[in-house]
């Protein structure tokens, strides 16, 4: 067995292949980034689905994170309706703005439609929508068409890690013109390790006989160089998902000291449609900007009921710096029935906080933009 | 690092969890053959899509294999129209009959409706379809009609390896009932691997420092079991995936030659959309009927350019026997550009050589059915 090779951001890149479609995606975005721009809206980068880790050359076995993909797609419809530019970069197959309310595994569309026969003596039949299903159609239908027709969403595609990474970079990098007027909300679930293209056939598996054997090195941390480097001044917002519960803050503030970034929205695996927790530096707290009266699940207090993860925590063998001074929590919690039968979804509520906070971001720049 | 196990089937089934789901399942799978046996239908069962092999136990993580579930989709639909009843087992969210020709992706639905302005100032705007579309929307939506009327599709679905080989065992022998009149397509793209409930903590992975190990076991081998002692007489249809073509039919002989069923169906990876090869013991051979006039693509003899797989092959260390005279070839061929422009789809052809070659096997059953 070979030692893994630890790959700084600057040496992954160095080392791994772009993906053949890269230029053509860059020069996409280029062109949407200049339009929104002269027409002066903020442009917000999703990122949402999970990524792959090819284990052969001729791929067949992947290693894979799981994510449908649905708080990016949900997120992307409240940034759009909320004016915002979307560039929407999900893995292949994963949920969509818009067409997610229409799975076809759970509401599949040809349901809904019905054959008219009074006319079937045309040389085509009519095709209408079962009237009880046109009033949420109609509303879907409406905001996908004028969507459409601003041009305010480009969609980009990845399935593998080394997709993403360099997606992700040619993108922030091409958004760091828009200065504080882009925000990047990075949903996706992206893999912790990878196979180095360089591994690869070493790696092969064995079909046919005895077990299987993986090794993989880490992805590296580009959250870091992001931040320093390929965006400039930009809002950024990472996730954490943790199933501890009482890790999730401790790690949140951890990601925030070791990155320098803006926000890091906390899910627990089996609360996360009806409750995160936004973690952001005290300083970037909006004090002088009061709550929005009109959200009233919404909460700026920890629940009596959560771990407030104030005081030290060791976390991969590091002792972590959590005071609680140096960063504020704000709840976001909506009651789970709702969200269970999707009555009101979280992201909403996720949206509007994330834009008052964006706004005042914008309002604290040095110089006019 | 322990030593793998080796799992045989009964081993497989005596220590690895059942799904939540599987006696839900087989109730619904008794009720759909009992209500098909009493019409005399035909029933086949088209697995589709791939397995997972989850890494964890709070499923995050999970290795996975390749397949969007197109051949099996498909397939289903042309077996639906030729008059079979359909249990469609497959990967959750991987494509499904009729609604496949719909894709999120690459044909979204949202696209081919138009919202009617002039009747706006009603309480609710009429949706009519896109007329340049309505033609191949009417004729999907009016097959999947008929085939919801007639109740002759039964759905499930599986995710994991562990949950597939569980629902195939529980739905074979509920199949077995049919003896002859039962079809078993076996187009999901399986995992080779899995690992052990048991063993699933040991393997849990270590985030955040070094490097990923995994270490998995051989999924036991279900075909022989299935032909021996699940089904009773069905009619076994396997699929074999190579990407080097010269072990393909080599492979598939073996197949045959260990397991005893009826049919293996050899796809390479670069020309599956287009060309595969029926493999069948040569005892199997319906020479008293003649090849269907309407399928001039057709191709019974080996093409020139092809390796015609003669002699005997080491595989996986054992040399197998490949005497020409045992097993013969179809191979079934359409033209690459309408397989390209969707003009023609290559499961219209296998199935209907297979409908062929079942009603053979069915009429030479040693006693009435």
């Amino acid at each position: 067995m070979s030692n893994p090779s630890v790959f700084s951001a600057e040496s992954y890149f160095a080392t791994q292949p772009p993906p053949p479609t890269l230029q053509t995606d860059v020069i996409g975005v280029r062109t949407f980034i200049s339009k929104q721009a002269e027409q002066g809206r903020k442009v917000v980068l999703v990122t949402s689905g999970g990524t792959t880790v090819p284990l052969e050359l001729n791929v067949v076995r992947f290693l894979d994170n799981f994510s449908a993909g649905t708080r990016g797609a949900t997120s992307a419809e409240y940034f759009l309706k909320a004016g915002y530019a979307v560039i929407f970069m999900h893995r292949q197959f994963s949920l969509q703005p818009f067409s997610r309310h229409y799975s076809h595994s759970t509401n599949p569309f040809l349901d809904f439609l019905e054959i008219d026969s009074t006319s079937s003596r045309n040389a085509t039949s009519e095709i209408n929508v079962t009237p009880s299903k046109r009033p949420d159609l109609l509303q879907v239908l409406t905001a996908y068409k004028a969507v459409h027709a601003e041009g305010t969403l480009h969609t980009l595609t990845f399935v593998t890690v080394n997709d993403y990474l360099w997606l992700l970079r040619a993108v922030s990098q091409e958004m760091s013109i828009l200065r504080r007027n882009a925000m990047y909300y990075l949903a996706a679930a992206v893999s912790d390790f990878f196979l180095p293209r360089q591994k690869m056939s070493e790696h092969k598996i064995q079909s046919g006989k005895g077990s299987l054997h993986i090794e993989m090195d880490q992805v590296p941390k580009v959250l870091k160089p992001m931040v320093a480097e390929w965006t400039r001044e930009g809002y950024i917002v990472s996730f954490k998902l943790e199933t501890d519960l009482s890790l999730l803050i401790p790690k949140a503030r951890q990601a925030l000291q070791r990155y320098g970034h803006q926000v890091v929205i906390g899910n627990d695996l089996h609360h996360r449609k009806h409750r995160v927790v936004l973690v952001y530096p005290s300083s970037l707290s909006p004090t002088s900007i009061s709550s929005p009266a009109s959200t009233p699940c919404f909460n700026h207090v920890p629940l009596s009921n959560l771990p407030d993860g104030t005081g030290s925590v060791e976390i991969d063998g590091i002792l972590a710096d959590t005071s609680a001074g140096q960063y504020t929590e704000s709840w976001i919690e909506i009651d789970p029935s709702l969200a269970a039968s999707g009555t009101k979804e979280i992201e909403e509520d996720i949206i509007s906080e994330l834009l008052r906070r964006h706004q005042s971001w914008v309002a604290a720049a040095p110089s006019a933009q």
